[in-house]
Formats: C-alpha cells, sequence, structure tokens
C-alpha cells in the first residue's frame, strides 16, 4: 500500500485530495490540525507519533523530524543497500508530502511582533518538504494546493514521470527558497542591516507581458515579495494590457509626481523623460498646462497626478492619444469620458506615497548595483551671486530641480511659474542639454525663466547660452572646481544663481 | 556541560573552534567525517549514533533528523513545560550547532550531471541550521567558519546576547535562503522554465561602493550567484576604486563592444552613452577614429575595446582624461604608460563574449520588470526604396544600427566608413534626436553618411532633415504606418533605405 504525509497550514482542498488518495489506494500519515480536518471529514488517517513511535511535542516545534518519516523520504529504490537498511529499521516508504508552510508572509503583512514572527518559522515543513523533493524520483512533493488535481489525474493515469516528478520538485525548492529569502530579509530589517552580505530577492511573477522593451524580447512583471506597499501599486479600471514600456515610463512619471507632496501636479512622461510638467490651482490647471508645454510629445505618452480628475479634464484627455492615465481617484463621470478611449489604460494608484521599496538596483548581466532610494532633494538653497533670486524664482527653482531630478542626464530643464518650458537631457554635455532644451522649443518665450541643472556647470557656457536665451535666475548643485567661472558670468549678467547641494544623476 | 554539535562540509577551522569550545567547556557532539578528523586532531566527540540512537543510515541522508537533535535545539528554555518535555524523554540541550552545507554551488561550477548535483542537496544541515536558528534566543548558530573566532570571544567573555545571536540567526537564514535560490534556479533551468512563477535571486555582496548614483546615497555592488559568467567579469589592474557610475557605464560600453564580434572597435561612453564608436584596421587606427569623433565628449568618459591594446595606443590615450580603460588586454609597455595616471582604472575584460546571464531586470521599487536580453541585432535586411544602397552603404548600416542600439531612446546615429559621426538620444521626438544630432556637430560633414533609428518613423520628417545635412543612405526598423510616407521621400531624394525589421529601445 502506498503512503502519503500530509500537514498543511493552508487546509484549502485538502480533504479532497486526502480522499482522492486514499481512493487510489494511498494510506494517509498526517499530523495534528491537518489529521483533524481530515479525520472530521471521514478520512482515516495513521498519526504521525505512530509512525515514529515519538509523540508531537514542544508544542508542535517537533512532529516530524525522525527517521522514521525522513528514512522514508530519502531512501533511494533503485539502490538494495537503501532498500535493506528501511526493511532493517522497519521503516515505511512514504511515496507522496503534501505539505506547506507556516504563513509567515502572511504574519509579516500583519505586522506580527517578533515573537510571533518566530513562531511562524516553520521547520518541519520545509525539512520534509526539501526531503521528498531531493528524492523526487521516487518520491511526490505536493506544495501547492493548484496542484492536487492534476497530481490525482497524473497518479490515475500513472503519468507521474521523471519530468511531472522533477517539476513538483523545482516548484518545492522555489518555495523553500523563497520563505527563507523572506525570513532573512526580515532579519536584516530586525537587526538593521541595510546591505547585506547575501541579498536574497524572492520575485513572484504577477502578469506576463506581451513582449519587453522591444518584442523580440520575452518578459514578465514580478513582485518583490517582500516589499509591501509599492509606490507602483495600482488597480487597472480600464483599457488595455500593461506593457514593459507602460510600466518603465509609469515609474518615472509616479515618482515625479510623489516629490510634490501637496502641491496638484500633472506630469507627461515619454520614452521615460518628462515632456510637460506643471503644477497648477487645480487639477485642470495643471493638467492644460502641462499639456500646452509639450503638445508633441504628450502624443502617446503617459500621464500621471496626484489629484481626483474631473470631467473637465477628462474631457481635455480624452482629445489626444495617450498610454496610460494614472490618478489616486476619478469622478464617476471623468470615468466615463476616458473610458470611451478602448484601449486607455486608466490607472487608479494606490499609494502615492510609498517608501515601501529600500532599494534602487541595477541588473547588468549578473552583476548588481544595488543603493538606496535617492530620496533627496536639496540640501540647502545657496545664493553664490551677488544678485538674490525673487520669491517667485526660488519657487521656480525647487520646482525645477524637481522635475531635472527625473530626467535623463546630463539634464536641463527651463521653467517659469511652475510650468516647464523645455527639458533637456541624455546628453553627454552639459551644454549640449540646454542648447537642444532651446533649440527643441523654437516658439517659447524663455524670458524670466529659470532653468535648473541636474549636476554642476563644468564650464561658464551654460551661463551664457541660458542668458542670451533669457533665463533670468539658475539652480544647479554646484561643486565644480570651476564654479567661479561661471558665478562670475552670472554677476556680471545679472542672474541669481543658487546652489542647492545634491547632484541628481539619473542614468 | 554546554552541548555543541559540530558537522561540517567545510572544515577550515573548525579543530581550532572545537578545541576552542572544549577549553569553555563544551562537549561536542559530531558526525561523520567531521568527527573523524576532531579525533584524529585529539578533539573527543560523542557520536551523533550516541545521541539519536539511531545509526547514520542511507550513506549519510539521515543522520541528525531526530527529534533528540531537533528537541535539544527547539525547546524553549524559559517554558517550563517545554523543560519537562525535554527532561522526560532524556533529550540533552544542544546549546550550540555549528554547521556548513554540501556545496552544492561548488559542484554546479564543476558542471556535475543531475544524479551528481542532487547528491550536493544537503537535507539534515539545513534542518539543524533552522531549528537552531529560529531558536536563537537560547543557541548561538554558526554557519561561517570567519565567525569562530568572534564566537569563542563571545562566549569566554559572555557578550553572546541578544543582538550577537540574532545577527547569526539572521547570517543563517540568509545562508538557507541563498542554497535554496540556487537549488531552484538549477531545477529551473534543468526543467527549462525561462521566467520561474517564483524568480529566487540572491545576491552577494562583492564590493561597498563610495556611494551610488549620488554621493547622497549609499551603495554596494553585488552578484547574482547563480551567474556563473559575465560579460561584467574584469580584474582590475590598476586605479581608483570603482565607481557605481563606473559600473553602469562600464555595461554599455562592453556590451557595445561584445556585438561587434571580431571585428576590431573602440567604444567611448559618457553617462551611459555612446560618444564616439569605431572600427578600424588596427586598434590604434579604431582609437584615433572613435577619438575623433566626439574629442569633446570622451573627456571622463569610459573607454572598452576588443583588442589588446599596444604601446601607439596607450600614448593617445594617456593624453586624455579617462575614468576607465577596459580591453581583454594590454601589452606590457601599454600598460606601463596607461598606469603613469595614478587614478585611471584599468580592466582587464575576462568574457567579452559571455553570455552567462539570462535576464535583464529592471526593479522599480519592489515592482520588477524581467525580460530577456536585447541578443538580436537584424531580422533582415530588407531595401524598400527603388534606389538600392551600395555594399558600402550596407555595411555602415549594420556599423549604425549597432551603435543606436546602446543609445537612450529616441535614439539616432549618423555614421560613416564605420565611425559615428553624430548621436542623437534621449528625446521625447525622433526628430529632435536628429536634429541635435547634427546641431551638437556643426563642423562635421554628413555628405556620404548613412543614418540609423533605433525605431521607425512615425513621419518622414526625418528623412527631410536627414537629406538636407547630406545623409545618403537610412536603416530603420520599419513598421510606421506612415512608412510610405518616408519611402516616397527617399525614393524622391534617391537615398536608399533599409528596413531591419527589430526596434532597439533602450530606456
Amino acid at each position: 500500500m502506498k503512503r502519503a504525509l500530509i500537514s498543511v497550514t493552508n487546509k484549502d482542498g485538502v480533504v479532497d485530495f486526502a480522499k482522492g488518495l486514499v481512493e487510489l489506494g494511498f494510506e494517509i500519515v498526517s499530523t495534528g490540525g491537518t489529521m483533524k480536518v481530515l479525520q472530521e471529514n471521514g478520512v482515516s488517517c495513521i498519526a504521525i507519533d505512530d509512525v515514529t513511535g515519538f509523540p508531537e511535542m514542544l508544542d508542535g516545534r517537533v512532529k516530524t523530524l525522525h527517521p522514521m518519516v525522513h528514512g522514508g523520504l530519502l531512501y533511494r529504490r533503485d539502490l538494495p543497500s537503501h532498500v535493506e537498511t528501511i526493511k532493517k529499521h522497519g521503516i515505511h516508504p512514504i511515496d507522496l508530502v503534501c505539505v506547506n508552510l507556516y504563513e509567515f508572509e502572511k504574519a509579516l503583512k500583519a505586522g506580527k511582533d517578533l515573537p510571533d514572527m518566530i513562531e511562524n518559522i516553520d521547520i518541519g515543513g520545509p525539512s520534509m518538504i526539501r526531503s521528498a523533493a531531493k528524492n523526487f524520483k521516487d518520491v511526490l512533493i505536493v506544495t501547492d494546493p493548484k496542484d492536487y488535481d492534476n497530481v490525482l489525474d497524473a497518479i490515475k493515469n500513472d503519468t507521474t514521470d521523471f519530468d511531472f516528478r522533477m517539476n513538483l520538485a523545482y516548484k518545492a525548492f522555489s518555495m523553500t527558497g523563497a520563505y527563507d529569502a523572506m525570513i532573512s530579509r526580515y532579519f536584516a530589517d530586525q537587526v538593521g542591516d541595510q546591505f547585506p552580505d547575501t541579498l536574497n530577492l524572492s520575485l513572484k511573477k504577477v502578469e506576463h507581458l506581451r513582449y519587453g522593451e522591444n518584442s523580440q524580447q520575452a518578459a514578465n512583471k514580478y513582485e518583490d515579495s517582500y516589499v509591501q506597499k509599492s509606490l507602483l501599486d495600482y488597480e487597472q479600471l480600464h483599457g488595455k494590457e500593461i506593457s514593459f514600456n507602460n510600466v518603465n515610463d509609469l515609474y518615472g512619471a509616479v515618482a515625479l509626481v510623489r516629490e510634490f507632496g501637496n502641491q496638484i501636479v500633472t506630469a507627461a512622461i515619454k520614452h521615460s523623460t518628462p515632456c510637460g510638467v506643471a503644477i497648477g490651482n487645480t487639477g485642470y490647471d495643471s493638467y492644460m498646462k502641462a499639456y500646452e508645454a509639450d503638445p508633441q510629445s504628450i502624443f502617446g505618452g503617459i500621464v500621471a497626478v496626484n489629484y481626483k480628475i474631473d470631467k473637465a479634464t477628462a474631457e481635455q484627455m480624452h482629445k489626444i492619444f495617450l498610454e496610460i492615465v494614472a490618478a489616486p481617484d476619478f469622478d464617476d463621470d471623468a470615468l466615463e469620458i476616458l473610458k470611451k478611449k478602448k484601449n486607455l489604460r486608466i490607472l487608479k494608484l494606490k499609494n502615492l506615497d510609498a517608501r515601501g521599496a529600500k532599494y534602487d538596483i541595477k541588473y547588468l548581466e549578473g552583476k548588481v548595483l544595488v543603493q538606496e532610494l535617492n530620496t533627496k532633494m536639496i540640501d540647502e538653497m545657496k545664493v553664490v551671486t551677488n544678485v538674490q533670486p525673487t520669491k517667485e524664482q526660488l519657487t521656480d527653482m525647487e520646482f525645477g530641480m524637481k522635475v531635472v531630478k527625473y530626467v535623463k542626464s546630463n539634464a536641463i530643464c527651463i521653467v517659469k511659474n511652475g510650468v516647464t518650458l523645455a527639458i533637456g537631457g541624455g546628453q553627454t554635455s552639459r551644454v549640449w542639454a540646454l542648447e537642444n532644451a532651446i533649440h527643441n522649443n523654437p516658439d517659447k518665450d524663455f524670458n524670466g525663466s529659470v532653468l535648473a541643472s541636474d549636476a554642476f556647470f563644468p564650464f561658464n557656457d551654460c551661463v551664457q547660452v541660458a542668458a542670451d536665451a533669457g533665463v533670468q535666475a539658475i539652480i544647479q548643485p554646484g561643486g565644480s572646481i570651476r564654479d567661479q567661472d561661471s558665478i562670475d558670468l552670472c554677476n556680471e549678467k545679472n542672474i541669481p544663481m543658487v546652489f542647492s547641494g545634491y547632484r541628481h544623476f539619473r542614468h
């Protein structure tokens, strides 16, 4: 008679699975709570104590860690010496293990305290899973209730071949790996280790994507299981499935919007570069200014905002082709209008203020750069010129710095009254970024505008070009050995300049 | 008398550690090979069999999986009921566990076959580690030979407080998490699962970085333990420590160089954007052309090449300020010259043809985009105009496409005779990328040049601007609904145009 060992925390479907196994000629060994449920539902079980000759003890901390169990799992059926050993010690073979684990992740999300978290570290479960998975050639290891029917069918049809078994083992080790990844990250936080010697990331696949950055690249969207609240949490209310580039662009858009806190802001993004950003007195005001900042580039772009979208704003958005509209909320009539476009992805942002993820990670073919998120903005507003900026200029400086932080380096942003006039980025030379920003916007009036730069000026050429275009105030981090050249030229041109301290490279 | 259980695969330092424990009043329980080594070195041990009353069996597959061991690890010293249970069953407390694991990673790197890999999956070790680590309040769990001295000192000085113990437990779970991550990825490859439902990445910290992308961001460099050969494997021969942005830039540079196979090529990169790329008949020839392609932007940049650098080339490189020179090899006299610059990072690239990593990963605050690497280049060279390109133009088209693939989108590259003339990228509008490329290079002669675009032309404006500048051939992926407009204008201007099929967005 074949023997199955069943011991599960998640009891979903376990009664039917056990009944199915009994029908297929299995006898069931079980433990504590699982056995109770099975017996109440008419499945007769052998208690684990009767297998081990040892009682469950220490409030369930030790139940199955016994050679009568693990010998029955681990012995190789193809080795006569192993078979003999088993017989000699009266160890009964175990042919199937159905186990899932104490819910550490659930406890974590429920905010349990350390002693509770420790009780939720399963010991016996992973041991059985790993023993059975190691010996998958001879033992079926079932860790996911979703597999119960498949496994029953395969046993019935005698199709539990090597591949089938190996796939179950693969799933099992994926589960134990993820489980301990979660525990190690929890412990890292407990001991306050920002950059662990071993950083275990367990990523859960959440969405198949049609393709990646380009159609020749297969792709999927995952979630870091340990991150409980992400800036990019959203509910999709409408539209086509989200694409790889959508998600990437959305990140830039929403991160930019997050910088503005309570200020009403609209950010339009294209190719992960801001093309129009504006603050406003109302959502409508802010959207219209962001749109007019660059009515061409916004076409096919992404719009993210930090306000509830009303009907009037939705009507304006409806006029143009957008890939995504993302907002914390929508008026019903606004949603109705936006939904008229069948494909438009409408996303309700859930956690616009979230800082749940600790890391910014660049994965470069096996080498991995792990850094803190760039949460800083301005260290100190230090006026370095003789002429002082006006209050309005100071406000625009802060606005410009927030925007330029999200433009690819080298980056320059020219703004006025809380609206972007021109954005230049992705350049290998700083003055090119500025020249291109101006060149790309031939009809703009830059008189009275404010320039923000993501890094210092290596020469005074940017001051010259900016002054020629009509820029009347400048903010930049400072820190070049030639800072004085730029300061001197600003003084000469009567342009107030502020050093902000923090550089904001973004590559 | 305190009791320590020692069972290690890596025997480094274990004898001294055991002796130290004995001196501190511990008795030692041990297993198989470890016990043999300890006894041979004069450490008396209790055999694990004597603790469990069960023999080691099944070729060592079952040794320690027994309540006499795990009860001794897991019982809570602060609960009278637990203490009583232990006494009742004659279970001896275990106060310290020293375990490290079968070397699955080593076996993997040695290219062992599946049965061998399976034998290298440790079962008893992780179980003991996890039991001890769960009960870290009462049990010291030592998994790293580097900790032996610290642990002995702490016991001696009675400083094994809660924090100390928790840090050991943290390390233990990090190890078991990494171990099963490795196994699950091995199984994923065995069953051919490209995008696992659970993708466990175990990252090993290899280098502290001064800071991240900006100085306000702390950062470290990690390696994906599962990736055995990376394009970014190098030996640093000289110079300052590598920075976060160095690594990121280096990746773009080396990936670009990799595209060229046996062709001799030099790539200069700044802000992860190519600024000068050239193929040549010799390394020197190629370097000089890449340098002259943009003698300004290369300043403070990175140069990567796929040839052995000779003295003449090194002399040229020495003339300017570079952050990094990366090459597969260097002549001795070349190295001598380059080393004159104290800070210049000289990197010897080890695996310029490596494709060891399967994934390109974007980590966006807990949401994670995982895609295949973009290994494709051109699907089919399809001439869509009446006029046919010359052989030289076809060669430049392929060259241009290789370069533009590594420029941030929207990207345009103008090339001639295997040298970049102008590169424009990071733009929200395609024609801006082209206009900026031309604008940024006012002294260049574009007559007879070839234009490559990373994605299709949405309108025919790029053809017009290119033709006006003197461009005489165009390659682009094609695929716009307005392709015919661009084809018509090319025909009118007598410019051959090729559709290459694959888009190469890079954000």
